[in-house]
């Protein structure tokens, strides 16, 4: 929402600068209506130009809110991100506001003008793309908003909390290659989403170390899904030369995988060894256990809060783009080859 | 927190009856300082005698906040239930505030603390127990609570949303003796619970419906969760005349049978059949897919909200307690026995 490394503008000095009195600048800020056009045009462009956020110096000044927006809550993926958010935010006092947009306008809308009535203190977007123009709006709203597990590559000037899905790709290969697997395939995320693409480079970059060739019929896309991981690994498992391994890139995709495999009458990991990504509790509780990515979901979330509330206080971060670390773990769904 | 069959006293009569202003009135429901202790107690008192409930007859009174309390965010169960309040509040407008107490009575503290301070409109708990004070300061905070799947004989005057866990336990019992199974196990749910006690019930009464015995050794205690599912399993599997199917009371542990039975070197539903309970996404997720019983967890989020909200406008409700259907859903872990 701003260049977090300059100096944090006041009200006072906007007001300056717009050569109007502090009210107005408040007035502005607020959506009042009793403020000519131009000034307000005026204002809010020297607000954006100054990154301005509002922030309130005392504590009892603010509404106690940190909004945290999904598209969807349909996968348990969400719970994870909730449970690190709500935990940071109950410590600091704060309420976490659940909200899901369902990739729908009207949605985003409704939330939008949620968020402007009850004067949240600050925003947690997960994954979400908002339109364009809503995204300019809730910028006109000047509050601190962080970005977990950005979906594309960042052309927002927001702060972002990622995982490093390209080393997990890596980690992921790299253990089937060191227990002798040479027919590995990966299952894909979403088509055009940053971390499909960073974790399928992993994974080939993977290969390359071991001296394979990526096959490219051994490159299925999925949508991070059970039915798409089913569908890909039913795809692969009818090839004339199939694979023995399967990376695929979510827990979701690979429990697909699980009952393809189940479906041709073979066993995980006898016949065919499986990896995924995410370590939801879930791929603790599959059966077999699920080997997979850990990506610390609860950890991005609490680094979400602190940092959103770093940004209320009006202190400065030291990096605005931060990966936190992924960790292959290895449970009963990989062996070596037959 | 009231008999909301009553009319619904308003804070003039309250102030008739005790003798004091409405502002003095107002100055107690918002926990101010400045009223006397004799005169704060009287006003309590009758507050609570009258089952008054804080309301605003303006929208724009209200916080536009539904605070919704788990025990924890653990389970995906938990997921479901925020799925359902969320489409519920986000579509009134209303944000809904997510936390978990912890089972800590410190935490439970700060979460009421918090709720004082943002002025919520009304409370949702889920199964939660809140220690007795600290459900009696609830209380005395005036707002509209209503309990989700309530964990104990509901001893409070609050209105419950909870399912229909005997009827649950009957279908799916029902099912297992529909295909022919005589040695049919039960995994039962945490002790001391009030779903646990009806969904054994159940699955007593569908033994007794079809004429076979109830075996003691056949019904073994968990904690809802998979590793308590798969001991269970381990242990009902080393009887010597082992179980062909079992009921499981949540899904988590019908998850947690299924590696038991693997490590035994059998299949399921082949050598052992295996019911849940609950109907998370991931039954339908599992390797095969969880034949179990579908409890309208979204729905009864929903009917919270909606519920709330009916409180905070003052309205009345049809019947403080209500269940909502569970159903039996069949999918590919049920067979009849070899």
């Amino acid at each position: 929402m701003t260049d977090t490394q300059r100096h944090a503008v006041t009200i006072s000095e906007i007001a300056a600068k717009a050569g109007v009195s502090v009210p107005t600048v408040s007035r502005v800020l607020n959506h009042r209506s009793d403020v000519a056009p131009h000034t307000r045009e005026r204002v809010e462009r020297l607000l954006r130009e100054h990154g301005y956020q509002r922030r309130g110096p005392h504590r009892e000044e603010r509404a106690g809110l940190v909004d945290l927006v999904f598209d969807d809550l349909d996968s348990p993926w969400a719970l994870e991100v909730i449970r690190g958010v709500e935990q940071a935010a109950h410590a600091a006092g704060v309420g976490t506001v659940v909200s899901a947009v369902h990739r729908r306008r009207s949605s985003a809308r409704l939330w939008l003008d949620n968020v402007r009535a009850r004067a949240s203190d600050g925003v947690i977007l997960v994954t979400t793309a908002l339109d364009p123009d809503l995204h300019s709006e809730l910028r006109g709203l000047h509050l601190p908003a962080v970005v977990v597990d950005p979906a594309g590559l960042p052309d927002l000037d927001v702060p972002t909390i990622g995982a490093t899905n390209w080393a997990g790709g890596v980690a992921a290969t790299e253990h089937l290659t060191a227990l002798g697997h040479r027919r590995i395939a990966h299952v894909a995320g979403r088509p055009g989403l940053w971390c499909t693409r960073a974790r399928l480079d992993g994974y080939r970059a993977a290969l390359d170390f071991a001296g394979l060739a990526a096959d490219p019929r051994l490159v299925v896309p999925g949508e991070f899904d059970y039915a798409s991981g089913a569908r890909a690994a039913a795809q692969l498992l009818e090839l004339a030369d199939p694979p023995t391994a399967v990376f695929a890139a979510s827990d979701q995709m690979a429990l697909g995988v699980y009952e393809a495999v189940r479906r041709r009458g073979l066993r995980v990991p006898d016949d065919v060894s499986v990896v995924g990504f995410d370590d939801l509790p879930q791929a603790a509780w599959s059966s077999p256990p699920l080997t997979t990515v850990h990506q610390p979901l609860g950890q991005m979330g609490e680094l979400a809060v602190r940092t959103v509330l770093r940004l209320v206080n009006g202190e400065r971060l030291e990096g605005p783009k931060v990966e936190l670390a992924t960790r292959l773990v290895v449970r009963d769904s990989t062996a070596a080859p037959r």
